[in-house]
């Protein structure tokens, strides 16, 4: 179970390794959300999103004689770049197994950091499977995109720079618009903000039609969604909530917030204009929220855009329909 | 004059008023590049350009009898940004000169900083003769753009901030590229970084066209551009450098470097991929030298882009001219 001192540990692990992201904002953006925002630009991490965090993490803790057998994971895309560049900087081997309709530019990236990578068909096959069997048959250790500790306490860490960097602006309070898949990055910072910055609550946020988070802190019980892909949110599409993460957040979080792709497409071309920031749809999702679901916050909030991994004609689009 | 100590003096009153922007890196550019690449991405600065630095340093230095009167300042845009956000945020009024061929989106962002704009012809009118006239008439204190010791200072606290980044990061020597217009941020760096890391020499980075700094330095006297206008590197075509900045540049700086547009458009496509920030043409000029022309570089280059105020249609032209 993460707690506290196990993403202490972590943070230590990660120093001089992981990028310190800024916090950022705009009275452009204020204006339109009628209230305070704050970003918090996990897209300009390390492989272009916060998954390099809990991919350090986990590689970084296994003994020497485990790790030089390399590593392998499976992901829509983010998690695989993250776990194949740390896999390099640690001199390993990895194997990654990806849905064959990712976007082609994570495919490509990848293989160009390295990794072996195994494509798979997301309606009719079960990427656990393929991921264990791999695992067993090379001795490569498994590393998991969410409902691992080493990774939840590696997401983490962004929540602890989160709480010092809201200290450096004079905020103690506050709601933290997190996106959310299979709730690594959001039980992480979950943990680490009721640990260094309690006054800020947590919450999840979703696209339209892929809002198990949300269904399950409501209902209580791990929802799913009844579609396995079709959004624009390519990386946020996790079936349900993990076994290890929905505890967490179902001690810690607050209700969830559920956007629409168009919202999705404006946060980002908002990004763009005002942040300078290149930031992916599933990494929108809470910027989305903080500009076009004000009914539902207070006064001041920090999104977290969790990822840039967008392909052009895709950003094209969002820059298109909603010009400044 | 400006020195380190006034450099000091700059960071300590724009500390918690500026953003400290962090030292990105991608293994793809260091491969394109054959060398190690850092990027100081000043796009994520406020008011989206290093501007700002030079415009809180100058209005926070003033008195407040003088400061209340409000500010003036003439810029193709960036400056303009900086200056009309700085006076906000201290309270005062901003009058803004700027050519009438600037960017659409720099103009109304200005004014939407609470800025009153006053347009000119860049090539009938000269903006100097404006701003005096108009700073005479309403008692407005003149904030220079570049040849003003207190912008020169503030500029500079960007590169006391890459000698401290540089130094976590385990460099001691290399090459620092600066895209330059008046000289405003290169002079600034290249004082700062003389005082807190010697072992890293400053180099102008210029569009074609547009060299008059890198003649400059080689005939050792100020060269003039021969045209005023007609690059997409709106921000950096000041006519030739300062009198306040040049010997700094003189004194301080390498060889500049001169690179084409489409080199230019081609870094930007590149950062928005690899990087995940938005850069705008004139802030790219030192990224494309460093990843287009390492035949004058040494094994280490810290590219500063120093403005990310792109219209969204030619941020597309550099996508579709250099996909992925």
């Amino acid at each position: 179970m993460t707690d506290i001192a196990m993403i202490e540990a972590a943070q230590a692990r990660l120093d001089g390794h992981v990028r310190v992201t800024p916090l950022l904002s705009s009275p452009f953006l204020d204006e339109i959300a009628g209230r305070r925002v704050f970003v918090k630009p996990e897209c300009l991490q390390h492989t272009g999103s916060f998954k390099f965090r809990g991919a350090w993490s986990a590689i970084s803790a296994l003994s020497p004689e485990v790790r030089e057998r390399g590593v392998i994971a499976f992901s829509s895309g983010n998690h695989a770049q993250g776990v194949a560049f740390a896999a390099k900087l640690h001199g390993i081997a990895s194997v990654i197994v990806m849905p064959s309709d990712a976007p082609r530019i994570k495919i490509e990236n990848t293989r160009a950091y390295g990794a072996e990578v195994v494509l798979y068909d997301r309606q009719t096959e079960n990427r656990d499977e393929i991921g264990a069997t791999l695992s067993r048959e090379r001795g490569l250790t498994l590393i998991k995109p969410f409902d691992e500790p080493l990774v939840i306490a590696g997401q983490a860490t962004s929540g602890l720079e989160i709480a010092a960097q809201a200290k450096e602006v004079g905020l103690d309070k506050g709601e933290v618009l997190v996106p959310v898949s299979g709730g690594g990055l959001l039980s992480g910072v979950a943990l680490a903000l009721q640990a260094r910055a309690p006054g800020f609550v947590v919450r999840p946020c979703e696209p339209e039609g892929f809002d198990d988070v949300t269904r399950s802190l409501a209902s209580g019980k791990i929802e799913r969604n009844a579609a396995l892909s079709g959004s624009i949110c390519d990386a946020i599409l996790a079936p349900q909530p993990g076994d290890v993460t929905f505890p967490i957040l179902s001690k810690l979080c607050g209700p969830g917030l559920v956007v629409s792709e168009d919202e999705v497409l404006h946060a980002m071309a908002l990004a763009f204009n005002r942040l300078k920031i290149v930031v992916e749809p599933g990494g929108a999702v809470g910027l989305a929220a903080a500009l076009f679901h004000g009914d539902q916050l207070g006064d001041t909030v920090i999104a977290i855009c969790s990822g840039g991994n967008v392909d052009a004609d895709l950003f094209k689009q969002a820059l298109d329909r909603h010009p400044i």
